[in-house]
């Protein structure tokens, strides 16, 4: 079916090519389809790779593979759109492993610097002579730039999707480049679908890992369309090193916190265009919870609210219906006390300390939920715990793509 | 909004009047509506009650108050429609003290042995004077049959819900009869919306809350609709102890055996019945898991399929997508292995260790997809773990419910 642009769509932001980094695309024909199907990204020697993966019990073999390799060194990525590879037994796995050994041939690197990401229909083999055939011919393609790149990664994505920054470490302006695919099956507690962050920064791989475990924790796993989680999600971020920078080794090395802060807004800005790309998606939605017990359980509350059909309907509905937060706050099995809970909605408490306001005033509530943006807070008033979690809303839409899409 | 009556609605079952048990329905106008939403239960001296309630955070005080007094005695149970009393501080809870306070009076019981329920909107306090002259009105009124009493607890139920079995002990019949209202905010982890069971045998208080406690773990607990988990949830089970037999006092009671059986049946006919009623339903799925690492390892697996966005939708579009099925699966955060697991529709196996079966016939399965009662098995081959869970599909009627209903 053909999906229309989301109404939360962004364009796509100019981005600065990343030194070491070569975008090539080619149609591999996983699908019938006239387009583009197959990324390879070529890097330069000596870039150092980081990776977060799903926590699925059923990954998929790229998944598996990737897992190996990080933190590490990477030559080249390859992403399959419209087949994920996953839920495929040995040949599954012999695909990948024959794709790995295509490029690292070609590369002449070790496999273990080869990537590679599928999403796209479960449970049916990858194709080996339409991967094989789209790889030789990315490998001799003409470099492409990142919104071609962007769109060649997605699958049910109505718009393409990337961020940038940049970070001075020491005397040396670092480029940071990121693009990121996904709409549905999109939940937390892993690296939530397909994202791919470049920066011509020199990392250690190690320290690398160490900043992009934290930059998801805030960013890609606080988002969620469905609250159903991918057997084929994957961050990865790599970088080439050719700033001219002094390498970051830890939080200690000049320029780290300016380097991760940079990291991490290009993974918010990605995470929350998966978001505004969530199928059926008509209004973006942030959650923020104060006064918890801990952070994690902010975020465990944020999460409950932000997964819930009845919220996430109330919201496409406009309603205020904040007793279906209270609903949420209480089942998310973290520590709550409805007496001290209340809850606002883009700035105006509706509740307090567990009791409607007498004075509460339903029309700047009821303006703000017309709005594409809507805020909803929590405050539990039980700590200092807090977090943000950002996710779309249920309507129609969801239904209609979900009760038809297939392969 | 009308709710048209959902295509998986069943008749009202002809139930047996329980020795013991008095119906009774008012008008307390808890909304302006033209129908009974009160329902006052009078129940015979030396009742053993029993109850299961919401693990919610931000339980009602009704729930709050029933918990303490479970398990021991019952003389009434009160349950008000149309207004949950949840979130409301210290009024909702002087409001149901003053509730049990007036049929505590009128029947010269103890305020212990009076049990109250609400749903409804959430954050609206009781109304005192309407509650207080429905009581009035109730304890005037002439009895009504199970019928009439179903009927008068539902809110946005489209049709009314009761089960019915008898047991001997020895040589006494007994009969059980049991109501329950609830289609949306319907999750496991707790004994699901409201629901009654009365009997007329003799059973000591504290065997009847731990049958009710195995019963409700493979019964309510294994019945989900939106994952969405009420503030108010509560099952209560009432014996009158008329019917003549030598009290139930443990397991080793002659008799026990086949009371339990037939106190499961009407708790799974009551928890199916929820689900045919589930908000926007067109089928009634049954997910039998087996092979997993331990009973409830399968119970969660179970319920992360029935809770899947992704599943209730390829289900309302009679699609056999058994990839969503693998995913479901990978989520659930237990013990799994990608290489073993099978996974069937309506006996027939789509994948079997971790891979599309080579031979699969879709024909059978697309045929079964097509009627309104729908099996998913799921395989583990880890272990001798089972359970079965139950739900219905994700339609736009869901969506159309629940972003318009309110209050």
């Amino acid at each position: 079916m053909d999906l229309e642009r989301s109404p939360l769509a962004r364009p796509f932001p100019a981005l600065p090519a990343i030194d070491g980094v070569t975008l090539r695309v080619a149609r591999a024909r996983y699908k019938t389809w006239d387009r583009c199907d197959l990324t390879l990204i070529e890097l330069a020697p000596g870039t150092a790779a980081a990776g977060v993966f799903t926590r699925s019990a059923c990954a998929s073999s790229e998944v598996e593979m990737g897992r190996e390799h990080v933190p590490g060194h990477a030559r080249a990525l390859v992403v399959n759109a419209g087949n994920s590879n996953a839920f495929t037994g040995h040949r599954g796995r012999e695909a990948v492993e024959r794709i790995v050994a295509q490029v690292a041939d070609s590369l002449a690197c070790a496999p273990g610097e080869v990537f590679v990401s599928s999403t796209g229909v479960i449970g049916v083999p990858l194709p080996l002579d339409k991967a094989r055939a789209g790889v030789a011919a990315a490998l001799k393609a003409d470099p492409c730039d990142w919104k071609v790149a962007a769109e060649t990664i997605g699958t049910t994505d109505t718009f393409a999707k990337g961020a940038g920054a940049s970070a001075m470490i020491g005397t040396a302006r670092t480029e940071l480049a990121g693009i990121v695919k996904g709409s549905g099956m999109i939940a937390p507690d892993m690296a939530t679908m397909l994202g791919y962050i470049f920066t011509d920064a020199a990392v250690d791989p190690a320290f690398l890992q160490e900043m992009l475990l934290r930059a998801n924790a805030d960013t890609f796993s606080c988002i969620t369309v469905d609250g159903d989680t991918s057997t084929s999600d994957t961050v990865l971020a790599f970088a080439t090193g050719l700033a001219g920078n002094e390498a970051l080794t830890s939080w200690d090395s000049p320029g780290a916190d300016a380097f991760y802060a940079a990291l991490q807004a290009v993974c918010r800005d990605l995470a929350h265009l998966v978001v505004r790309d969530g199928e059926g998606a008509s209004k973006f939605i942030e959650i923020a919870v104060t006064g918890a017990q801990s952070d994690e359980s902010a975020r465990r509350i944020g999460l409950s609210i932000a997964n819930s059909p009845l919220v996430k309907t109330a919201i496409a509905g406009e309603d205020a219906n904040w007793g279906r937060v209270v609903m949420a706050v209480g089942k998310a099995g973290e520590p709550a006390d409805r007496d001290r809970l209340s809850i606002g909605f883009g700035g105006t408490w509706a509740a307090r300390d567990g009791q409607p306001l007498a004075d509460y005033d339903e029309a700047p509530v009821a303006e703000h939920l017309r709005g594409q943006e809507v805020r909803i807070d929590v405050d539990l008033g039980l700590g200092d715990g807090r977090a943000t979690v950002w996710t779309c809303d249920l309507t129609h839409g969801y239904i209609a793509i979900n009760a038809d899409y297939r392969s």
